[in-house]
């Protein structure tokens, strides 16, 4: 199943709705629609069965996700009462990212990226990397979807993509090992990880790691393909600038694999439903492994197999404004 | 005026509920219960003042902080209708965090505690840290409340404690001036930064900043003082270990001053009610500073003027689990 939030008009505004996408059918469906649909069938009352159905399919991808498998199992049983008041073509919806995850987790799980990174760095590609799955924690709250445009922070001249896979958990566990941990994978989403080089740069140099760097903005979608439908270990992944192919790279080279990752995660503290753990940059999957900076206006495109196809285009550069004023280094010590 | 979210139990379990603390008089009153009294002393049925108070006062303090003014100015007018049955002596209540944070940028804004670190590591500061006020991301879904244990992940042998300010942001905003910045500011509570010092390092020194290093716990509490009751330069700081000081600082110290971090914050994205900017730790804040490690069953008090006192014990080490076992240097490169 492929399950996407769109935004739709309502009296109160525009809303977030939970919705299937059929994309060989160029079309999406109402999950609140078909429930109430399904419920009035079976003798409630529009209020009541309005009432539960939006409960049930909510805004957040999160909050339905938090239901276990209560989620897919009651949006398997509404598509079947779905009619022309739930359906709505592909072309005319509005597509939003589809999670509203509680945390990211970006790991670098790929270790091409790293040797291509460091080549250029002149560096060898640092030890923790074999150790232990690295990840740097995003920003939830400046997610953008499909087709909406990237910002382009004031504080940058090297704007970049990264192209990745996101994997959504699903329910929720503490301590699990890799054989345990892929029950807790929902399903994939890509991830496009775009990245301001210059600020990212100082931020890892000081050792706390991607912050300005990386929070400004954050792609996901188009939408969230279930784990059922996809060979986790065989995914092609695709990157294009203006329609010219630009990355290409496999899960299949994943150094840690996905299993390992949630694992990890969950070492020490309770992973939740809806958050989201970025695979990292697959090998030759930035403009700095190729030395290329993305422009205003140029259009990133990121194809992953069985999931489908993310568009952004990137902003104009954001007006100037105020900058933090350096310190000096006091004599003060210990 | 101080707010703090409580546990209560209810038909369907424990509920967390916000309330304001009157820490002079020994109690607290619950927002929601003297909100319905006030709208039931104004004509309202009993089911519909419910309904109305517990939506206003919700269990979520970023739902409410999400209000605007209207929260405070809602506290204030329910306070008056508070009667015997929305009051609670302080003494019997069990306090949660008193946040519930969409995201945690927790900088680092004292220069006397990285020229601490630095010269235990035999190095300089971070030149970085003189240039912008650096952050790396804490995780929302760890947090604890005072005197709920701290846990102690299996991948440590090294356990420490942070003392810093947790400041609470009320209004959203972005590309604000420091001059903007106070007004986003809705109060300040104390946030103790657990961290797993052996392999924080290991990440930091990857460039990647805390992961698993921090990720396990955060201690927030005991409650959040609304900025009107604060002087925010001058607050004094203190950490004892087992009743004995440990640390002492201010806020007056800070390299990086709040206004600055809220407006650090807001540069090229959108700022929330209910983000969490720590402040870092204060100058000689943690035991790494003094050479000191923190044993299981420890109690750790930070206590800050205005604010109150944060308590929190050590948990056991918690029994070995699934660990990632290291990869080799591939010898494919580019």
């Amino acid at each position: 199943m492929k399950l996407a939030r769109i935004a739709r008009n309502s009296p109160d505004g525009i809303i977030p709705r939970l919705v299937v996408v059929q994309p060989e059918q160029q079309r999406v469906i109402d999950l609140a629609i078909a429930e109430r649909l399904r419920l009035e069938r079976h003798g409630a009352t529009h209020d009541a069965a309005l009432r539960l159905a939006t409960t049930l399919f909510p805004s957040s991808m999160t909050a339905a996700l938090s239901l276990g498998d209560a989620f897919l199992t009651a949006a398997r049983h509404a598509l079947e009462y779905a009619n022309a008041e739930a359906i709505m073509p592909l072309s005319r919806i509005h597509l939003l990212p589809p999670l509203d995850p509680p945390l990211i987790r970006d790991f670098t799980a790929f270790e091409q990226h790293m040797q291509n990174i460091s080549a250029r760095l002149g560096q060898p590609v640092i030890q923790q990397f074999y150790t232990i799955p690295l990840y740097y924690k995003g920003n939830p709250l400046t997610l953008i979807g499909h087709e909406q445009a990237v910002p382009w922070p004031n504080y940058t001249d090297h704007m970049d993509y990264e192209l990745e896979l996101g994997f959504v958990i699903g329910n929720s566990g503490r301590d699990l090992t890799p054989q345990e941990s892929l029950s807790h994978l929902f399903g994939v989403t890509i991830f496009n990880d775009f990245s301001a080089r210059d600020i990212q740069g100082e931020e890892m140099r000081s050792g706390f790691g991607p912050a300005k760097g990386k929070d400004f903005a954050t792609a996901l979608g188009p939408w969230i393909t279930t784990r059922d439908e996809l060979d986790l270990a065989h995914l092609d992944m695709v990157a294009r600038i203006n329609g010219e192919e630009r990355s290409c790279g496999s899960s299949a080279t994943m150094t840690w694999k996905v299993e390992e990752l949630i694992a990890y995660a969950s070492r020490g503290e309770t992973i939740w439903p809806g958050e989201l753990l970025g695979s990292g940059t697959v090998g030759f999957g930035s403009g700095a492994e190729h030395g290329k900076k993305l422009q205003p206006g140029d259009v990133v495109e990121l194809e992953v197999q069985g999931i489908g196809l993310l568009r952004n285009r990137i902003g104009q550069p954001e007006p100037r404004g105020w900058e933090p004023e350096p310190r000096k280094v006091s004599t003060k010590t210990e």
